[in-house]
Formats: C-alpha cells, structure tokens, sequence
C-alpha cells in the first residue's frame, strides 16, 4: 500500500510503498484509512521537536488524525465489525492501568500513539484496536470528519475542561484561529454562554471565526493584548485558550488571563517565561492539554451529528501529502487539510 | 504608638511612633494586636518587589499577620464585640463585588492588603473591617495563632485546592519546610491521605518535617529531582506544593510534577520558564495561589484548634523587628518568626 | 401605600393601605416596586402550607419576586444610589455567616424572605438590603424582569447545578413548562448542549416550550413516563428538573431519570415515597433546589440582556392581585403573572 | 468443587458439588478463592427483594465478596498471571461502554454482578474476568481481605463521594456500625478532617466504632435524632452515611441532615417517604450508592495497606454458610462473616 514515510528529521517525507499491516492480538482492528488530517505536530514531528519525547524508528509513517472503514478485526473484537465507518481516537490504549480505568485515555501507562511513536495513518490501511474505534453512522464520508480525530478532540477537550469556569458573563478568548482554533471556537459556543474572542493574525480565519459564532474579532497586530484588555474593561479573560504557543503568542496569552482566570496552552513550540510573582499575585492558571479521552471525541460527534461543530476543510489527494504539509507552513490552509488515499 | 514602618525601598525599617488608628466608618474595627508574624514577603518589599503591584505612600506600616483583641468597632458591626479575641484574615473586602459574592475574597474588587498596600499590623492597632475578623475562644492567646493568618491560610488554600487530586495511592511533595511549608505538611496530612516527600536544603527543617508527619524527607543537594523521581517509581508526584519558587527551585518543582501532575506556585522570586511542548506533551498544569478565602482561615482555625495543625515560631519584642528580619534572611527561624507588641 | 395582605390562612388576601417602610440601619434599602411576580408558592402559603416553617405574624404583605428602582438608603450604602433600576435578590442576607462567605445566600443563618416570612413586595414599596440589589441598566422596565426574581433565579439555580451532569449526548427532561419551567428550558439550552425534553399536562404550555428550544415535547396523559422512555432508548434521562412535584408528578419524575442519573425537584406539595433499594441498585440522586445565590441572578441578567432567556408573562395592576392569583390557580396563566403598582 | 446454591426464595441455601468453571473468552479469569465475603445483600436475596432486579436461573451459586489466587487465564489476559494473589471487582465489566470509558464499572451496560445475577463466590473457584482483578502483595491472605471487595468498595466509595463535602468544621454522621459501617467510619476519618458522629442500636458495635477513631457515639435509642441534633447546635448533619436505610432508620437519617446537607443511602429495605416541601425548603441531597470503581477498590487497598483502615471479620468453613448467615441475620456478627473454602 501507499503510506507517507519519515525517513530522516529535517527532510520532508516520501510516498513509499509498503505491506498492508494485519491483525496479530484478539483486540487488534485493521481500518481502511477514508481521510487523514494533516497537522501543525507533523511539521514539529518532521522538525525533530519530538524525537526525544516519542522516538519512532525512522523510517515510519506519520499521521495521527484518522477515519475510515474497519477492514480487519481480532476475534476478541465486539464493539466493531468488518465494514463499520469508524472515527478513531488517536491513542490506542490497554483499558487496563489506572488512567483508563479512569478514563484518562490519554495518560495510559502502556498506550502508543500511531503517527508519533509508531506507523501512523497517511496511508491506505492502518492498524489500532477496539478501544480506539468510535462506531458512526454508516452514511459518514470518512474523509468529512477525520480532522475530528485529532483537531477536533483536542480543542473540544480543553473547551470541556473550561466550562466550569464560562458561566454568563464570563470571557474566553480563543488566541489562533486555525485548525484547532477553529473548532474550539464552535465548542465554546455550543458547551457555554460566555462571549467569545477570536484573535489572530489572519484577516481571513477571523472572518471565518466570526462566521462560527465568535462575539469579537481582534487582528494580532500587536496591540491586540490591548485590544482584549479593552474589551474586557481592563481585566482580560477569564479564559484564555491558547491554540498557537509559539513566537510571543504564549506570552500575549497571559497577558490577556484575568486575575484568578486560566491560560490553556494547546498549542505548542516556545518557551512560556513567567515571574512567579505575576503567578501567585494574581492567582492564575496555566493549564496543559493534550488530545482528549475517547468520550470527549463520542461528545464531539454528537455535537458535529447536530450540525453544532462544522469543519472548513481543503482535500488533497494521499500522494500530494508534501504539498499539503507545504501550504500548512504557508498558513495557506483555512480549516484543516485532509489527505485521502 | 509603635510600629514598623518602611521609608524606603532596599533600606530596614525604622520603629516610629505614630497617630493609633481610629474608626471612620459603621463596619470598621479597630484590633489591638496581640501578634504580628514576620514574613518573607516582607523582605521582598523591603527590596522594592511589590513596589509596582501594591505601592503604598512611603512611610507605611507593614506586617499582614495579625491576631489580637478587638479595640473599637464601628456602629454596624453585628459580629464582634470590644475586648473580643480575633485573627484577622489579611484582605479586608467589601462583600458586594461578585469575588466576595462567590467567596473568592483575595479576589475582591475593593479590597485593601494592609501591610502592603496600607498600614499593616506591626504595631500596637490596626484599622480592619467587620468582614476581617474571625472571633476565636478568649482563651486563646494571639501571638500563638498570628502565624496562621497569612502563612497558615496561604499553605492551607493551596492544600485544600489539592485535595480533589490527593487520593490514597497519590504523592504530594512539599517544596520548602519553612514558615509556610510547615503548616502545609500538616495541612496535607490533616485533609488527605497522600504520602507527603518533603524537600528542603536544610536539614534541621527536614527534622521537623519528619516530626510533623512526612512519609519521605529529601534534602535539597542538586540531586533531589532524581531522589523524588526514584521514590515515586520514576513518575513524579502527582501534586507539587512549591512554597520556594525561587533561585531555580520553581524549575524543580516542575520536573517533580507527574504527567497529568499539577505544580502549584506558592512561593515567588523568579521566573519559570517551560517548554510549552513540555506542558502539552505530559498535560501538566501550573497553579497559582494567593493568600485563600475567610472560610480558609475558619477551617484552619478548626484544625488548629483540633491539635491538628501547630506552628513553630520564635518570637521577638515589636522592638526587635529588624533582628527578626535579618534572622529570617539568614535562615536562622525555623517556623515562624512572631512580633508582640 | 397599597399592599397585597393575607389576614388568615385559606382566605384569599386583601388590598390595604399600610404605611410605607422607611430606612432603619445603615444597609438598608427601600425599594418603590416596579413589578412584583405571582407564583405558585403564593399559592401554597395562602393555603397555610409554609405557616410551620416561614411563621409570619399576619396580617402581612406577600410578594417575593420583585423589581423597582431605588427609593431610600441606609448610611453605609455603596453599592446602589436613588433612582437606579434593581431587581431584588429574594433574600436579604448578613453577608458575615459561613454560608453567606461561601456564596450561598440561600442558606444565610440570619437571613429573611421577604413575602414569606415578613412583609413582601406586591406592594408600592419595600424594605430590603443593599446585599438584595442588582443594579441593572436604567433603560430596564422591572415589570418586565421581575419573575426573573424568584422564578427565573429558582430555574437557572438548578440547570446551573445540572451543568457538569449535561455534556453533549445526554438528556434533561423539564417537567412542567409554566412560570419555572419555560425559563428553565431556556436556562438549560444557553447553557449546554443536552437534548431537552419537555412534559407537561398543557398542550399550549408545550407549544411555548417548542418554540423557547424544546427538542422534544411529551404530553402528561398517563403515558409520558413511557413516552419519555421510549426517547430515550429504555434508559430515561441523565437530569429530570422537576419544576412540579406535586400530585404523582414526583414520583414519574424519577421515574424517568436514568440510572446513575438525578431528580432535581425545585417544585413541591406531595411526598416523594421511593423504594431504597431503587435508589442504591441505580445509584440514583434526588436534589433539592432553593431560589439561587446572588451571582446566579446576576448571570441570569446576563442571559436575559443577551436575549437567551425571554419571559412570557400577562401583567395585573396591583389592585387585581386576587384575580391574579386564581388565574394562576386555574391553569390560565402562560408563563408569569405579573403586578404592577 | 462445594458451592454455596440458592435453590429457591425464602429457603436458605444448600452445599453442593458442582462442575469448577473453565476459561472460554481470551479476557476470561478463573480465581481460586481464599474468602468469600457474607452480606446482608445475601439475605436480601435469600428474600426474594432481589429476584425482580438480578433474575439469576436457579439453582445459583451466590457470594459477591471475593478474594484468591489466580487458576487460569484466558489467552489475551496480561494483567494478572497464574498464581496471582487478586481481589475482585464484584462487576466484570466490558471496558468498553460509555460508562466504562468514564471510570463507572459499576454502571456499564454490559457487566455482569456475579453472585446477584451469575454464579459468584461461595465456592471453591470463581468465573470471572481481566478487568476485574486486582493483584496483591503475594503475602497477602485472601481470607483477610476478602470483605474489602464489597463491604469496603461500598462504604468506600460513598465516603470518597463525599470528601468534598467534608470540610474542617463539618460533620458527618455514620448511621450503622456494622459490615460496611465499621471500613465507613475509617474511610471518612482517613480522607477528611471532618467530625464523624456513629449512631448504632447494639452498644458493642458503637464500642469498637470508638476504637476505629469516632468522636462521638449515638446509641439508636428513639432519641438518637435529638441527640445528633444536640451535638450539632441544632443543624444536623452536613453528610449522613447511612449504611441501614431499612425499618425506619432512612427517615431518621433524613431528619439528621442539616440544611443544604446530603443523606447518602447506601443500605437498603424500605422505602425514603419525604414531603418535597422538606427537601427543597432546606435544599437538602439524597444521594444514591452502588459499590464503586476499580479504582475506588484500589485506593482501598492502599489505605488498607498503610493500616488506615482495618477489618474486623468472623470466619466460618465455606460448610458453615448458612450458620454464618444466621448469625448475619440475628446480629451476632461484629465486622464482617468471611467463608473460607
């Protein structure tokens, strides 16, 4: 099959042909890949930002924001069955150690992460397991909801998380408002109340933010943490979801977080340098976020089946996979690129 | 009357007699100090670093730790009497703002910081309000609980913010043993049955620490990450209470902190400075904490009152404030240092 | 003035004249009534059903649901000036208790409740407190806001408590749709994402709840407990706000809450009589309800200056109250019904 | 191999031989039991109360309250190895519902309850599954930990859910001192600094209640509400625990709950009859129980280890069932009847 390989950091990847992975455990699933997402993290991945944290063996496929058609499964598999259009959570996990028992899919102790730590799923085929299958209905193109996947979970996750702090008349202030951004916008508007500012340093993705419901729209031109400031007489936002941590953007983020408010970073890429004085005067937050448990991305469909969350994506053939990473760079992609074999 | 009053930045305050405060308006009180705890924060504004967050009019009273007896009361005050035993929770508010409305009181709107942004309590009266006062057994002697007004409330909000994550099987470490540390040990062990690690350089305050009921003490020698690490089966611990967060120490709280850990900010002098990749890619967060709320103060009261929570403190003549300073800085007091005017 | 009076129990109340209150202590406000909403627990105490737990000395002013602007205030008054617009928090608080500091007004140990147990607001004038009053535009009519009062602070207190329990994919039944429940429906929709089904035994009352949000709507002839079943795949619903809870409506309401699940019961008049052993064997939660805290009127204000909370309501001079009343009683008020002075 | 049968209702149970169970599916587990546990739920189903809920074919073997060694494992089992020592989880669940994702095993769709609805554990070997078992210090003896699988989970669990309600200053009544009363009282003393009030019948149980950390005892007397009101200035209770619920005791537990307090059932027999007016005039919780998490079970067993919480068992030859149930019934049990095989 087709799949799209790392061979070295630093070198943009090729379209290699390779065997079709196979089933070996009783709860392993094989799932015909209908749409792969194509990610910020995959320029960091390609970048070498994460080979100290996820080391894969090189050459392997990337890709970890994945839906399709289950083509193989375990004979331990009940949940899904040869045929079934499936989304899948990124992180297949044991269901066994203390994490999963908590739900906490993501901090499972013996779980991998397929397009970080081994093949993920820019290809034709690609191998997970039950626990990481979301069943859907069987009229879903694949190829319209894989940015779910990851994107998708992701800011839905740090959208969820915040809610108990968006009671009416509170402030959130989605900092980014790309393929992440894009969907926290719809999930803070559909899970709460509170006014919604998008900032970003895009006329386009701010039309398309308010579009989405954002309240107020500031352009990143560098008064725009006086802009927030202003908006929110003086105080800044209880809230703050921070989609790009990088380049400065990390540090405008607490600028912008009220006293006793919460700094989400999502995004990631520099430093966050903060006197602990400006902390603990003020008593604020700085919560991480990491993909989402497997109910958040079952919430997340729900929300995408009533038309609640919408997705701006642009398509490119599998093999056109560097052009995509490419406009990605570019800031040449509204919403998220999607691959499809 | 005495007290304690600072000129100016970077130089020790002088003892001056000055006018006794008197009531103005129907909910103020006027408390005859009975204790006056010495701080650190006192030697951060000696040095000038709150000089652009809390700038009072030079010269002013410190000290923001006070206990003693109800002086004068203005007409409106329904909830202490003259010659009534009080501790004062540090920040008097106006309990109409939606902070106080909600209990957040080192939130409120109005609010004054006596000590910093006014004349505190080193000195024989301080003016407070009705809202400040939390009226204790007339049996009790002031300079023995002064200490819980700002360095007890200040470890036990952090500890009780904890709890929800201090389930048995989880670790907490407590990052510094001194004035504040002490009290959240015991906090900690008083509220959850966590295995507590306590960090400190000192090794005379890790001998009170082990008294004090600490599972584990670690000395501060440059390897304590490591040694926290090994006794936590190389994870860290899910809840780090960092009551130095200075001169590199607020680096190693966080390194201590698990994934999915929270790192809470106590203490403050320098900057952290983290990876945001290092914040997402472990979903660690970092938790600010200011002072805590009246009810804190109530139910630290309970606990202390129950034997549960005791302090260590060495006390000194309102004369010999600057000794108690210096010996402070020095790292010569272990607990508390108290003034009694 | 002129005021709504009950002389004796199960006698309708009458219109007299009474001397208009005056400011007493520093906190106090006198409020000139604008708008005082009638509920169905005027009903109940006219009926003697609160004479053992309110016991006021009759005859006296009933009315708890109001709205004016500000006539008179006590000396110490900061947060309200004559002449502002207020709607009235239904309970004057002391703001100094444990209950109080932690932000729950409704739980004040040395509160009163006007209307219940002292003299109330169908009236031209009442006597509160400056704790009472939320300042609102000066371009509000209070006739149109009252019932947000008592009856939209009562709704939006429990769907506000229901929140954490209604994440996308989950079900809140409203149970009853009249002056509670049409501003719960509402109250529910801002603030989640969960599917709402609305009972009642009006057809009219449903047709308001269809166009206020209502996802589904079930009549209650006997068989809604099935109907209510059948919509949700067998299971019942994560959240049933019972706004009724009187006649067997109680006992369907938990009926159809689903395992794991919680009965809200906000309104009241018959017992609720449940099997232990379906309690534990589903893990069921009944949850009491009473009025709101002050920030939850504030954030309800928000809802409705925003426009997601609108009121039905068919408006009375004071002089009518007694048709008002009977109105109510009949069934043949939508909404709320309103006096005005 | 000897097993414990219910051949019909209202008649007790017979010694049988019966064919030892064999692993089917790869997830399957079959234990060895060191103990089984003996609970009033036995005798409930002995009763019939049960038959209408859990509808096991009769003859079944009951027991629901296990711990062993491992005897067999099914092929994709990589949790626990032959010749583990294991507690159970009473509910093998499926790990793969939406209940499970979130951590509730005891609310998934598709578990099973060995011992209510299957064959359980008054044997010589136990059916069961991966997802059930907890592996233990190889030092541990089954027979002294047995009664931590069910009695422990359920009093556990309802204690952790009320930690947040605990606070230093609250108090909370344990309302029965018997199998799961007596690992309640410790719970709640190891998780919280609160003040924990035992109200029992039989003067011996309040005796070991006092030696297991009570601050005060109750005799259930008839006065025993007065006397919980006594101890608290009037108010109640803010969390009664009650592990009766039958023959009154429901009622008067309710009637212990303070204002905005929380009655957790968690026994079971007769029926909650309350007027609504009550529950929501004091906005007071009825909270229901059912056993608890995996994880609940593992955070048991840390305090268990660390000797915070201490069982005290009566042990009976697995021949001697009916005997020990017996004296279950005629309260000559002081902890809990443990069945060895």
């Amino acid at each position: 099959m087709k799949a799209v390989r790392l061979h070295s950091y630093h070198k943009q990847p090729g379209i290699d042909d390779v065997p079709e992975p196979t089933v070996m455990g009783p709860l392993d699933v094989v799932v015909k890949i209908g749409g792969a997402g194509v990610c910020r993290t995959d320029l960091h991945i390609i970048d070498g930002q994460w080979a100290a944290r996820a080391d894969p063996t090189l050459p392997y496929t990337i890709g970890h924001e994945n839906a399709g058609w289950v083509h193989e499964v375990g004979s331990a598999v009940s949940n899904v069955a040869v045929g079934d259009t499936v989304i899948l959570h990124p992180t297949p996990t044991c269901g066994l150690c203390l994490a999963c028992r908590a739900g906490n899919d993501m901090h499972c102790l013996n779980g991998s992460f397929p397009g970080l730590d081994s093949d993920g799923g820019m290809a034709e085929y690609l191998l997970t397991s039950a626990r990481a299958c979301i069943k859907l209905d069987p009229k879903t193109q694949p190829e319209d909801v894989a940015a779910l996947a990851d994107a998708g979970i992701t800011a839905y996750h740090a959208a969820r998380k915040a809610v108990p702090l968006l009671y009416p008349g509170t402030v959130c202030v989605v900092n980014g408002a790309g393929g992440l951004g894009h969907i926290g916008i719809q999930s803070v508007k559909a899970l709460t109340a509170a006014t919604v500012i998008v900032v970003d340093g895009n006329a386009e993705a701010l039309k398309l933010a308010e579009q989405l419901g954002a309240d107020h729209t500031v352009l990143a031109d560098g008064k725009h943490v006086d802009a927030v400031l202003d908006l929110t007489d003086g105080h800044g936002a209880e809230v703050v979801l921070d989609f790009v941590a990088e380049q400065g953007a990390q540090q405008d983020a607490f600028a912008m977080t009220r006293r006793n408010g919460s700094h989400f970073v999502i995004g990631y890429g520099s430093n966050l340098d903060i006197p602990t004085l400006d902390i603990i005067s003020t008593e604020r937050n700085i919560v991480g976020n990491l993909v989402g448990t497997y109910n958040d991305l079952v919430e997340l469909m729900v929300l995408a089946q009533a038309g609640k969350v919408t997705l701006h994506t642009k398509k490119y053939p599998l093999e056109n996979a560097v052009d995509a990473l490419a406009d990605l760079d570019a800031g040449r992609v509204r919403g998220r690129a999607i691959l499809i074999p």
